[in-house]
């Protein structure tokens, strides 16, 4: 056994690699001076079950095609089995064709692993649970929620004085499951826009006034949805408002608008590695490494 | 027959559409805020040969990705046959395993963009001919050696007192060709380090004073090998020194090194799209619109 960090989290494959007991194998990953990536694996792995630990979040293309070029040359380098640890999986908003002459991106990157010469993907919270069916390797998908209850659970944060909002319809079952966990009674957030070129009105479904609320999300992006979900839950009543989500992507105006919001903590977990400058006071952050060290 | 560019080259699309005598097709490449790229076709192409005009130039794994979401687009949206124009192929120098547990990442990129739906490639001096077998799809490998011929022959450059030189062993045929030409002698730069962390000797083989030198080359990256070359050709006794390439990658100190060297015109193609700014006066771009319109 094998493990492998590119350049997306070393501290999560770091974590990983102590959870399970051993030390990560000695690769390099640098660029030429035109940009392209240079892949250098410094011992041999020949006939070894490996694995490589990789999230494809910002910069995408680039943390894909370190993947992509790790797998081509661990397959011309003889190891026996290519494992991929992807703790976020890049392009699974592009799941489906909404609109017509759009591509199906999350299936291209799925055949792109594949046809590169992994053997088996690893995947955590999945934008959708289809994307699973776009490999014809075996996947395995680990979910964030039980961890994400924990957190709760340890901050006595659960019980019928708790709420778990969902913030579209969407993510009802994702809601649902924490509830569940919590001992909780759940909300949703039905957001909708009464005229074109009128801002979108955010309805509450279901009551939560005098309580905490616990929103949930698989992935907070702009964090444009979930900063007016908890503005308009506190507006509604609840004492207090907490997020929650398995992948921080946090790009553009995100950090910002958590900021200002009514947002009082936001719980992430380590599937994208954030730089310190970017875990501001409000975040608190749970690390996947045991739960993906256990499908190891 | 469509035309679309994407976001590396437009200005050579909208020049070979022009010598084919049609309109680029509409479509627009963008990023979502995190970075994810978003293809979007704006008029049908159902049925219809498409050509997508796309260098994998530097943000090489940005334009990579750009091409391979478009050819999954295309190819969703049932266009007849997907043609991938690449003036310049990115990781054309990752062609073979020269080291142990190196990738092979010209043969990966080829994978990916037959795997994604290409049934045609249109390539131009591609970093080694072997890359054509790469692919199992058909390539059509255009030269720009006879339009870098007509530039010179054009500039009086020909005959006796001219002398084509490689730079390296490898280019030594490309050189030949050009000699033919341009009824030139041709001259080698037999490059080499006498003793380990000792600055390279550029050795010339042939006679080159009093001579006009012709350096030809496929690409020039960092110019560190044709900016002393040209050096060395100067204190040979060379009268003046060109240079010429087909693909002005140009990274890092190139232009610098370009300027300080004895090099007094560079020569280059439009394959890569150099922006106005680092266009510098040594520059002459000839442009391969009429070969590719041609082609296709
Ligand atoms: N990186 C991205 N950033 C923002 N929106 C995206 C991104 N990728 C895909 N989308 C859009 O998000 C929508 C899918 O999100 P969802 O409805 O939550 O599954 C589609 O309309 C996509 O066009
Ligand atoms: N983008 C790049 N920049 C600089 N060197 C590269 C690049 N890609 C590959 N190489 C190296 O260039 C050598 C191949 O160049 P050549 O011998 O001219 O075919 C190999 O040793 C590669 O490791």
């Amino acid at each position: 056994l094998k493990i492998f960090a590119l350049n997306s989290n070393e501290p999560l494959a770091e974590k990983i690699a102590a959870a399970i007991g051993i030390e990560l194998g000695k690769c390099t990953v640098k660029q030429f001076s035109d940009g392209e990536i240079q892949v250098n694996i410094e011992e041999s792995i020949r006939g070894a079950d490996v694995y490589i630990i990789q999230s494809t979040s910002s910069p995408v293309n680039d943390n894909l095609m370190e993947l992509l070029i790790m797998i081509d040359a661990l397959k011309r380098a003889s190891a026996k089995t290519i494992n991929v640890v992807v703790p976020y999986y890049g392009y699974a908003r592009q799941d489906r064709k909404a609109r017509a002459r759009e591509p199906i991106t999350a299936k291209l990157v799925a055949n792109m692993i594949e046809k590169a010469g992994a053997n088996r993907v690893v995947a955590l919270d999945l934008h959708a649970s289809q994307i699973q069916g776009f490999f014809d390797i075996p996947v395995d998908h680990l979910m964030g929620a039980p961890l994400i209850a924990d957190y709760f659970i340890e901050h006595g944060i659960k019980g019928d004085d708790v709420v778990v909002v969902s913030p579209d319809h969407g993510g009802v079952t994702r809601a649902r499951k924490l509830a569940e966990f919590l001992n909780a009674s759940i909300a949703i957030i039905d957001k909708r826009r009464p005229r074109a070129n009128v801002a979108e009105v955010m309805n509450i479904i279901g009551d939560v006034n005098g309580k905490t609320c616990v929103i949930i999300d698989d992935m907070i992006d702009t964090a444009g949805t979930i900063t007016l979900a908890a503005n308009a839950l506190k507006e509604a009543g609840a004492t207090s408002v907490y997020a929650s989500c398995t992948h921080p992507v946090l790009s553009g105006p995100a950090l910002d608008r958590i900021s200002d919001s009514a947002i009082e903590h936001l719980v992430v977990t380590d599937s994208i590695n954030l730089p310190e400058e970017r875990k501001i006071d409000k975040l608190d952050e749970i690390s996947v490494c045991d739960l993906i060290a256990e499908a190891i």
